[in-house]
C-alpha cells in the first residue's frame, strides 16, 4: 500500500476510503452522495434555511434533506443553528472544515458541467456502437 | 440563478447539477457513487486489469463493478482496451478526460482523509448530547 500512497502524498496516512472497514468511506459517501453533494454546494454559497435549501435542492425530498443534513452535522461540516425567534428560524451553514470539503467538491462539480459536452458526445458514440472513444 | 453562478464562474455554463433534469447530475453520480469514486481513484494510479481493479477497490461484487465501469466507460471517462491475446486480457485505463476529473476527485478523497480526525471527534461530540461544533 504504502507504494500507491507515495506516489501522491509526502506521508502516509492513517485513513484510507479504499479500505472496505475505513470510517472515512462513509464521510466520503455523506459529501459525495446525491444530496448531500447538492447540498454543500448550495450552503458554499451562503446558510440557507431549511426551506431555502429545499429549494435550492431541486428534487429532494423534505424526509432526505432533513437526513443528509443530519449526517453532514454529525461529521462537523454543516453548523446547525436555532435562531432565538417566533416562530423559530433554523439556518444551516458551512463550518470551516463543511467550506474546504466545499471547495474541493465544487471543483469538481464545474470541472464536469464544463466538461458535459463531450460526456453527451461519447455517450451517444457508446450507444450507436459501443466503440471505444480512443 | 445566474447571481449565484456569478459568485463562482466567470460565465453561465449550459449545464447545472442543481437542476433536477441536467443530465450532469447523472455524471455527477457515476463518479461520486461509492463504486465509481473508488473506481477513478484506482485507475488515477495507472491502468488495471478487471480482477486487479476488483481487489483494489475492497469489498466490490463482480457484478457491480462491472456495472460501474460501463457507467464510466460510456460518459467517456474510461477506456476499455482488449488485448489481442489468448486468453483475451482486458485493461482498463482513464481517458484524458477522465484523468481531469480524478484529480479533482483524488484532492477532495485525500481532503478527507486528512481531517478525519476532526470528523470523528465531531461525531462523538454530536453522538453525547447533540451539541453544535461551534
Amino acid at each position: 500500500m504504502a507504494t500507491t500512497r507515495e506516489r501522491t502524498q509526502e506521508q502516509e496516512l492513517p485513513f484510507d476510503v479504499f479500505s472496505r472497514g475505513c470510517p472515512s468511506r462513509g464521510t466520503l459517501e455523506h459529501v459525495t452522495g446525491r444530496w448531500g453533494a447538492l447540498t454543500l454546494g448550495a450552503l458554499s454559497e451562503g446558510s440557507l434555511r431549511f426551506n431555502e435549501l429545499r429549494r435550492r435542492v431541486d428534487g429532494v425530498s423534505e424526509k432526505m434533506l432533513a437526513q443528509t443534513l443530519h449526517a453532514l452535522e454529525r461529521d462537523g461540516l454543516v453548523l446547525r443553528e436555532a435562531q432565538p425567534t417566533n416562530p423559530p428560524r433554523v439556518d444551516y451553514e458551512l463550518t470551516s472544515l463543511g467550506r474546504e470539503v466545499a471547495g474541493r467538491l465544487m471543483a469538481l462539480i464545474q470541472c464536469l458541467e464544463g466538461r458535459m459536452d463531450e460526456v453527451l458526445a461519447s455517450r451517444e458514440r457508446y450507444d450507436s456502437g459501443r466503440t471505444p472513444t480512443g
